[in-house]
Formats: C-alpha cells, sequence, structure tokens
C-alpha cells in the first residue's frame, strides 16, 4: 500500500466513510463517473486500502447506489398519521425536491447509466417496487392488490420519475404545478385501474 | 484486411446490411452484447472492413439503436383514417407487440443500457419524444400543447414503457388486459392533465 490511512477507521466505520463520499459526489456525477481515485484521496487513503474494501470499482458503485437508493426512500417517507391525500403529496413533493437536489445522478440513475450491469439494475428495481409497494400501501392495497392496480401503480412510479427528469430540462411547469399534475394523475390512474373514482380515499 | 469481402457491395448497401443483421441480432440479445466480430463474420467480411463503415464498436451500436427506434416508430403508426380510440389501442398493441417480439433488446433498452453515453441517450430521448409527439398530434394538439398536457403524454409513454415490460416479466395481466390498462390510463391522464373528462374525443 502507497500510503496509510490518516485516521484508523474500523472497517464497518471506513465502509460507511467511502460510501458517505460516493454518495456526496453523486449529487453532483452521475454514478459512473464518481471515481476511485477521487473517493481514496477524499478518504485520505490508498486506492489499494479502497480495493480491500470494496475489490472493484463495480463493488463500490453497487455499494453507493444501493446508500443513495435508501436515502431516497428515507427522504420520502411520510407521516403515516396524514390521510392519503396528504401523504401523496408530501411523498411526491419530497421526491420532487430530492430528485431536484441530486439532479445528476438521478438523471443518471433514471436515464439509465446502469449500462445493462445486473447488480445495478437490480437496485434500481428494489427502489422502483419499495416505492411502488408503498403507495399500495398507502390505498389499503398492500397485500395481494389486484393486477390492474398493481400496474397502474407501477406505471405511475415510472410516470413520476419521467416528469421529474423532464420537468428539470425544461420548466414549463413550476414545482408546485408538477406536484399537482403528478398528484392528480395517481388519483385519474387508480380510478382507471380500478373503476371506482372514489377507490382507496383518494378523491379529494 | 485478413480477408476479403464474400460479396462486393457499395458502400450504402453494404452499411445497411451491417445494420440489418445487427437489428436481427437486437431481437435477442441487448445492444451492448451485440459483437462486432459476430455481425463481420456473418456478413462475410472481416472486422476491419466492418471498421471501416463503422470506426467504432460504438458507432455501429448507435446506428443500430437509430435503426431500431426507427422500426419501432413505423411499426406502431396507425391509420389516421381511425378515430382518436381506434388509433390509440391499434398503436399501443403494435408497440406491445413489438416489445415482446424483440423482449431482450427493449427490456435492455428502457432498462437502460445506454452506459450513460450521450448518443444513444439521444436516440432514446429522440423516440420518447416522437411518440410523445405522435399521440398529442392524436388529440389534435401537436402544435403547442398545454403544458400539463405535454407532460402527462410524455409521462404516460414512460408509464406504457414500464408497464410492457414489468409485464413481460410477469404476465398476470394478460396481452388485450394490458392493451386495455394502457389504453384506459392514457384518457384517464389527459382528462387529469386537461381537467375534461372528454377531451380530445378519447372518452369511449
Amino acid at each position: 500500500m502507497a500510503t496509510s490511512p490518516r485516521t484508523r477507521l474500523d472497517p464497518e466505520a471506513r465502509r460507511a466513510q467511502l460510501v458517505g463520499l460516493g454518495l456526496q459526489m453523486l449529487a453532483t456525477l452521475p454514478l459512473d463517473r464518481v471515481a476511485v481515485d477521487d473517493i481514496a484521496a477524499e478518504a485520505g487513503i490508498s486506492r489499494g486500502l479502497l480495493f480491500h474494501y470494496f475489490p472493484t470499482k463495480r463493488d463500490f458503485h453497487v455499494a453507493v447506489a444501493r446508500a443513495a437508493a435508501r436515502e431516497m426512500l428515507a427522504r420520502t417517507e411520510t407521516d403515516p398519521a396524514l390521510d392519503g391525500v396528504a401523504q401523496l403529496r408530501a411523498g411526491v413533493a419530497a421526491f420532487v425536491d430530492h430528485v431536484a437536489a441530486n439532479r445528476d445522478a438521478y438523471v443518471a440513475f433514471i436515464r439509465g447509466s446502469a449500462g445493462g450491469d445486473p447488480e445495478l439494475l437490480a437496485v434500481y428495481e428494489e427502489t422502483r417496487a419499495a416505492f411502488s409497494q408503498r403507495v399500495l400501501a398507502g390505498l389499503g392495497a398492500a397485500d395481494d392488490p389486484p393486477p390492474r392496480l398493481r400496474a397502474a401503480v407501477r406505471g405511475w412510479v415510472a410516470f413520476t420519475e419521467e416528469l421529474t427528469v423532464d420537468w428539470l430540462g425544461r420548466g414549463d411547469l413550476d414545482r408546485d404545478e408538477l406536484i399537482d399534475l403528478i398528484d392528480d394523475a395517481l388519483v385519474a390512474l387508480v380510478a382507471a385501474a380500478t373503476g371506482d373514482p372514489g377507490a382507496h380515499g383518494l378523491r379529494q
């Protein structure tokens, strides 16, 4: 190893530090441009020591993607004491603001910087599934949802991602108009999927 | 060059042949796994000659992606003599069937095998924009659509891609149920975006 660590950290703390630095970089860079050399330099450790914790650059990127997904899910968690519409609105607003604050990383994520990597694709798939599941739970349909409803909610997650990324590049709607449209879309899609305009207490 | 061409073709015809072979391979392989060596062998030309037409593997992949996008748009073209609902249904059915027939390539496309490549991302972006524009034209709103309607249609294209790829991996809806749901979703989203349930002649 070329240099010794500036600070001695136990393995768990070191891994967490490195992933945390990756997350910080991800705010302004797409994942595939987060360089392990920069991370090692920032942490004051050698490239060799970084590779001790993450055997390949890809392992590191997968760990950062998992952490980003966990952070996204945590940031968009809503107060279960709110009613359905208020929870939906709060969750969508948190999503839009989080994506806006982490623009490059999320545009790259949503626009596909996974490059066909199965582990990264799995992280993205799990994140979308977790969002869908959360929405279904908010609709009181977490267990065994009807296939049309499950599919419509799943599609709405993609709709939301697409609109948010598209909006970042345009701005022909303001933030609140974007959030209104995404909320209205879920209400409309749930009604269309279930055939019941008042289904699941979403009608305002 | 190691071998001479089995058949002499003029440059345009040779390029078209190579891209056509790439398209055939794309039916069963994601783009990033379409190997130029296999294409050259199939065409009976040397790797060197292929690189004469496409200086890099990436140039070849971009050309194949463009051809795949054009093919997708051509296959999903609908008869303008049909009314709005019938055109929508025909276009969605053609999209679902085309994706099902080219499963691996489109799953990889939609799930992001662009790997952050700007030219490939541009092809995908142009394809989504062309789909959106076609739907807006079908709604009589091709020119200067209201921002909410434009965004909702754009999001519906992503919704449709997501549902189709998700459906390929599940099959909890049959083909016609999937198409119904996608059609119903557009009607619902247009109504939600415009505030008019009968807007644009889509109400059945």
